[in-house]
């Protein structure tokens, strides 16, 4: 399996994204990887790097100002594109980056083209819950979608979380405002009721509260709203490891007892971060591709690529295009 | 001043209602309540009620069932109706329900009306943050909106900040996608672009995961998004503490780490749920009107008490319509 990675994308680029390659190398046997970014710039950090990993150059860079749909075309030697292309050639099988989101959406779908069947990509995202995993669909590619593209999401989740998430029944929720199905506006009453006539076990609305909680396994919504979603979590995630630390040391008591909680807190605050698992895969493009967060670090990257690898081997596309014959 | 309470309205009417009024009554000296609902089940209840409490008969309740518009006509004699009559009627100075949100924006809308300059009201909620406290507007009441209207949504947070929070300064921020001005639907570019030319002091987008991390005192946006990122925020809170106790509980020295912080761990969950904060001020309404949680308890009643109270102290739409003259 070859990874391809934007080693030019995110907020430790291109430091972290050589390093979450060089970890993802000592845990994963089958994978090379292809780092795609100013050659001379990654060799100045890195002077030894193994066999299995190779640089191909590119001399330009998508900065986060840049307009997505612009920078494709106007920046046809940027990381992002150069990577995309390699996966267009067959020459990698995935591509990972934690650059702009809305270039790679704009370069995957110019270049690499949607799934027949599918109108818009979307990003699924893993998140914590209570209960184990959800995924989330959409985060982000897709601000302003149409009923039609919340249903493509909702089988295209369906099919990760059965053979990726390996989930043998998977319920699926759209995010509304109330339970009730007159709740919310005309675009989802309109969602509601494409998703309740298809053949997805398709439970109804689900309210912010249940988020968290894990009563479904995908959870469907407009790109703006999941993007609101999933961004409050993790600033909530990150705030309360401050918080704890506030309310702990009010005493020495307390503080005492935090002292000695103190690995069960690490592992918590590891737990309930989404940025913690590294990827979202933007499902509907033809080819394997991840959107890491843009702060991401080693073990973000590193946890990136072995999503992709597992992508891979699990040969999501092509169980999303059997799901979807199904649905029409 | 007398406040009256929809005693119906809510998950655990009319019993919490009933006992939120009498706590409050404790520490509030200048209050007189009135409970409005169904006098005998209400009787049956509490057999001898102070005399700074009335009850006045409602001989319906509005369901969460029930179609907001249509209940404000089918059901005149609804607690919430009747409730709203009240503060219309100068019976009351404020009303406070737990009941069905769109029913209580509608009675109020219609019986009351709006104030000159505000084309449609809006739920400002206190969220607690790292910093203090933020005002989130609008959190459910208009799911659709104009720039316009999220325009009118600031300066009345900006308002509410300043006289009953006691803000100096007020900023206020545009939830959004992307800090860039560029970022977000059309409906979000051209609120951008209103609230920058207001004489508010508009920082400009916030992202989600700003939201807790109290960089801004009013956070502005639609109802649907304002709902969704509040009950995520109650979600996560609910679930902390579920979450903490399963990690104490892995191994001994963390478990007795954890009965030794016990305190800090109630005082923390107390701060980072909203649900704890009691009311939400639904603004732009001629009259004062408290929208509470409908798993609202004694204390988060007795808390809206409060609320009200102080809105009514401060005069709150007296100022908005001040500051609407100014930037108008």
């Amino acid at each position: 399996m070859k990874i391809v990675l934007d080693a030019m994308g995110g907020d430790y680029a291109p430091d972290s994204i050589v390093k979450g390659a060089l970890r993802a190398l000592d845990e994963l046997e089958d994978i090379e990887i292809i780092l795609v970014g100013n050659e001379n710039r990654i060799r100045g950090l890195f002077d030894n790097l193994p066999d299995r990993i190779t640089i191909y150059h590119a001399s330009q860079v998508v900065n986060m100002e840049d307009s997505p749909t612009a920078s494709v075309r106007s920046k046809k030697d940027s990381s992002i594109n150069v990577a995309v292309n390699l996966v267009k050639n067959k020459q990698a099988d995935a591509l990972i980056t934690a650059g702009h989101t809305g270039a790679a959406v704009c370069s995957t779908t110019l270049n690499l083209g949607l799934l027949p069947g599918i109108d818009r990509p979307g990003i699924a995202t893993v998140l914590p819950t209570l209960k184990g995993y959800s995924l989330l669909i959409d985060a982000g590619a897709n601000i302003d979608p149409r009923p039609s593209h919340l249903l493509q999401y909702a089988i295209m989740g369906e099919v990760y979380s059965k053979y990726v998430l390996k989930k043998q029944q998977v319920k699926v929720g759209l995010l509304n405002i109330g339970e009730e199905e007159s709740k919310g506006t005309d675009f989802l009453k309109s969602s509601h009721k494409l998703l309740s006539s298809s053949n997805l076990d398709f439970v109804g609305n689900l309210e912010g509260a249940d988020v968290f909680s894990g009563i479904c396994d995908v959870i469907i919504c407009d790109g703006f709203v999941g993007n609101i979603t999933l961004k409050v979590l993790e600033g909530f995630a990150n705030s309360i490891a401050i918080l704890i630390k506030k309310y702990l040391n009010k005493n020495l008591v307390s503080k005492l007892g935090g002292l000695l909680a103190r690995n069960a807190f690490k592992n918590l605050y590891k737990e309930i971060n989404p940025a913690e698992y590294g990827g979202a895969l933007l499902l509907g493009v033809k080819g394997i591709c991840i959107i890491s967060h843009g702060s991401s670090k080693t073990k973000a990257i590193k946890n990136a690529i072995r999503v992709a690898s597992e992508s891979i081997k699990h040969d999501i596309n092509k169980h999303i295009l059997e799901e979807l014959k199904l649905e029409s």
